[in-house]
């Protein structure tokens, strides 16, 4: 069995250890190869594992932490700040070799900030992007980025966001080919901003970018594309828009409607749907769809949901653990090679 | 009984009057008071009116045009060759009080432009924004724009807007002192762009907006706010993902599932669920909804969805009829007068 080393901010987030460590537990348990470096504060995490059987402590191990970034801070000024912090060892347990991925559920301005510095990004690659997977109507799944760590892009990082979109799709959908697009507010070629417009022209310009033009918010979930880059702003807004709404539609399908007057019949069939729904579209519920990948790096880094609860920071771990095993940043370096011009 | 006149771009929108001369037949049937100013060609109308009943006829006029602005038109070449064109003249039946307002599905950055120019923004506004409003989940409901009119703005336009809305969700949903929140990406306020900074100052300087701080997109159908303020671009991706996700759902509800092995049962039950889902939330399907106003003009422009149907297109024609009977331009000017510094 290979070994699989990850080291987890367990003070970022909302929770901090109260949901890294029970989740790390649930990680462990689950998977036999799995080693965790939880980095924090000892005496945080230490009563966490009171009862924790003794087996599974074998693969965790604390790496102590002064500090934590606050979720509100200024991201330059946190990283000015950051030395000591949980999620700066975090990733520098990466580039020392000791871990293989990270994974923090902490201010996404400064993870994306730090992990530049400390993880570097790739060759070709001028900011790393979040990137995440969503499933579409055609029960196929579509590569979404930047999800929010980019508010404001140029062109050419649109065109390097779609580019490792695709190396994506191929790599871990299996799509032969994946069809791109970018993200705007009409299919027109004269329609949206001017970035938008630079990003299409240098896709056009790449023979190996399968690049099908502009798409359209409304069909994010219905298959037309295997890849949506957009802004991080903009990629936020669609992504919190959509949990918004699917939110909205669980409840009320969990919820009691007419009251008393309704049968146990009726209560049966809304549980058969909202099972239903949430089988083919509970995937964008964040405890499901929870760890976003920043692409781009040297390294794997995850970005979970601040408010992530335990079910959702597992799924972040097991995001890291896949993203280890796929051998990410190592397939998008080879995929950039073949495609940007050599820069020596 | 008050007559209302309005004028229609009846070539306009996807269908042209294959829509848009049903829709306001249908919309004469339902109110007698309306009077119409069809602007088109007389050669593509005339068929379309053949089996209409003369009474009907009566309150319908056809104003002639001799072209069309095409929806992918680039809208500052479009506004330069406008003159004799369908959206052109029914805004020019605004502008000599013939029409008490326009509603056209035509392209969007062009009927923004011409509107502008035509009808002129009221003392304060730097340019106009759409507005619509949407259903929450608190059974109330929340005003919504810029929806892609503006698809880049300043701090000082989305705090003008941000006024507007104030205006619409106190006259028009009769909220008082309604709450208005900026949309951005976070709650805290060293997220997002600056032009989001520079609108909260704004906002916050003002004693009788009851600004509320940032919003994520997650709480848009939530009722935490009366009024949401964005970009165009970020609003127009926001409504189309909103509206992406509602078709997927109300599909799924109507798709035959598990094919002939569900009973008829199931079926029925499953149709009671689609029928309170569009109940709830149908409001939001661009059917039902359609007809984003354009506010901060001396006049009242309303901008059907280009692919709305006849039902729809009666819906925005609806939306005019209420903006010219609730005096919507007045409100706001008288508003805006209390609001901002006075330029004499």
């Amino acid at each position: 069995m290979i070994r699989l080393t990850l080291a987890l901010d367990a003070m970022g987030g909302d929770f901090g250890p109260a949901v890294t460590v029970p989740a790390a537990l649930q990680a462990l348990a689950s998977y036999q190869q799995l080693e965790l470096l939880l980095v924090g504060s000892p005496a945080a995490i230490t009563p966490l594992l009171a009862k924790t059987d003794s087996v599974l402590l074998e693969r965790l191990q604390i790496i102590p932490a002064e500090s934590v970034i606050a979720s509100d801070a200024r991201p330059s000024q946190a990283i000015r700040a950051s030395r000591g912090t949980s999620m700066r060892i975090a990733l520098e347990l990466i580039k020392e070799g000791r871990a293989q991925a990270c994974v923090s559920a902490g201010n996404t301005g400064a993870l994306m900030g730090l992990a530049k510095l400390l993880i570097k990004p790739l060759d070709g690659i001028t900011r790393p992007a979040l990137m995440t997977v969503l499933p579409h109507q055609q029960r196929g799944k579509t590569v979404v980025l930047d999800l929010g760590a980019n508010i404001e892009c140029d062109g050419e990082m649109l065109a390097q966001f779609a580019i490792m979109g695709a190396v994506m799709a191929e790599e871990i959908l299996g799509v032969v080919n994946p069809r791109v697009a970018l993200l705007n507010i009409g299919e027109e070629e004269t329609k949206g901003l001017d970035n938008i417009h630079q990003a299409a022209s240098i896709l056009q310009s790449i023979p190996s970018i399968n690049y099908i033009g502009y798409l359209e918010a409304n069909e994010l979930l219905t298959g037309k594309t295997d890849v949506m880059v957009c802004d991080g702003f903009v990629g936020n807004v669609t992504l919190k828009t959509m949990e918004g709404v699917i939110r909205i539609f669980l409840s009320l399908l969990k919820s009691s409607g007419n009251g008393d007057r309704q049968s146990w019949l009726m209560k049966w069939v809304k549980r058969w749907m909202r099972a239903r729904l949430t089988r083919q579209f509970g995937h964008l519920n964040p405890d499901q769809y929870n760890g976003a990948c920043l692409l781009g790096l040297r390294g794997i880094v995850i970005k979970s949901h601040g408010a992530a609860n335990q079910r959702a920071f597992a799924v972040a771990i097991e995001q890291a653990m896949q993203a280890v095993e796929r051998q990410v940043p190592e397939r998008i370096a080879a995929r950039l090679n073949a495609v940007l011009p050599k820069s020596d």
